[in-house]
């Protein structure tokens, strides 16, 4: 029901950022829980088969809970096999190489979890809205992006392009909470509020996203996060649906236990 | 006149081989010292101006050259600035990824050059004339190679891709001479012959992915190497017109010599 269909127009209403879809917080952390054994008994089963790999890729606007989530729930999963990629601002050495470059260095290997906080999404975002390139170099992107993740389809990676989903006014309160509390300075950035001025024109360049980038092959999920406890329960439940669509199965084996006795 | 035009169908014929298009030993000679030291030139400007970056890929049947290739022309570049990267049967890590991976990973940074002595189009060669996978995977590795390529082209990066065409007859020759010569037999390898047994089915592979991946943004070249002579000064040439229609140029620079002493 998060999924967003290839080339449907979506709209991201303020007012969907707080939908629950009629759950409610005591059911929905315990579900939590529950999808966390789950995905780690999948993320088990899929590094132990180590044929296929997962890909999740997180987008947000500030506070929106990139980090939040993967702690919440990324958790689940045991290190050995699951990396997390914080993609920032290119540095010297990446910007030497096309976009995708730095990205797909870092794609999963088989068996493993990659999780992108942020990601070459950016490039059609933060760099459409601040104009850092013309409009003709940003609109071929979706078709260098459509393609890139076709070719990791085609090649056993099953990727999950998570989209938090934010109102105004709850980002509004989350950073007046970190301006609040000392313990969350660290996260305080003045760059947010010029992004925050700039509101209507990411809404846009996000829904041009979602409508240019969701496909058969690789779907993008709008998960409404005004509720934190929603946020996390909903993005458990896309993960644990789409391993179990992989179905790892643990790799046949002709060990005979009779056969061995150890001294 | 070797470059393939989009979709045309190139059969390699073994008369084709031996082709010289008029032009004689000696001046060809000449004519390659000549653009190996523009190549020196062109190579300074590209590195100097740090914007655009030149990516060449070599194939061939064996003996046909491209080890010598690189050898005789690659030398006019300043290995600064200049890698070559041998693809060779995927290792046990390259295996867990994309068959794209290993190569995206070695394409050239702005200013420089990178030869692939054979390349991801192994992926639709060996690997289809030997079933290393099914029909329905090779065959769709074409859309993902010009996909790629047009990413790398749209970010700067100029393709230049040259099919070395030897004859039967000639690879017999020079496979003689490789047992013949003492020198010459660590490059002997058996397996060579089992390659040269499926000379049909090798040629078909070859005609396939010249129609289908020869592109306005990343063209084919296919160059007549029964003359070794010929093939030198042909890729050379070809060098020169792809590395001149980049007109690379030196930075514009403020610097006023007057206004430092230097002691």
């Amino acid at each position: 029901m998060l999924r967003v269909k290839p080339r449907a127009r979506v709209v991201l209403h303020d007012a969907k950022a707080a939908d629950t879809h009629g759950w409610h917080k005591r059911g929905a952390e315990d579900a939590l829980e529950h999808n966390k054994k789950r995905l780690e008994q999948l993320q088990y089963t899929l590094y132990a088969e180590g044929v296929e790999s997962l890909l999740v890729v997180l987008q947000a606007m500030d506070t929106a809970g990139k980090d939040s989530t993967i702690r919440n729930v990324m958790t689940a999963f045991n290190p050995q096999g699951c990396t997390v990629h914080a993609f920032k601002v290119p540095n010297d050495a990446e910007r030497q190489y096309d976009y995708l470059w730095r990205a797909h260095l870092r794609v999963p290997p088989r068996g493993s979890i990659a999780v992108f906080n942020r990601s070459y999404y950016e490039d059609v975002l933060v760099v459409r809205v601040e104009k850092l390139v013309g409009a003709t170099i940003w609109k071929r992107r979706y078709r260098h992006i459509n393609e890139f993740e076709r070719l990791l389809t085609d090649c056993n990676t099953r990727i999950v392009k998570i989209c938090l989903h934010i109102s105004k006014d709850e980002q509004k309160e989350r950073l007046e909470a970190r301006l609040e509390d000392p313990a969350k300075h660290w996260k305080w950035d003045a760059a947010d509020l010029e992004k925050r001025k700039q509101w209507r024109d990411y809404m846009q360049a996000y829904e041009a996203m979602l409508a240019r980038c969701s496909t058969a092959h690789a779907p993008w999920y709008v998960v409404p996060s005004d509720r934190k406890w929603f946020r996390n329960f909903a993005v458990s439940q896309i993960l644990v649906h789409e391993l179990e669509s992989l179905s790892p199965q643990l790799p046949a084996s002709s060990v005979d236990p009779e056969h061995y006795r150890i001294f």
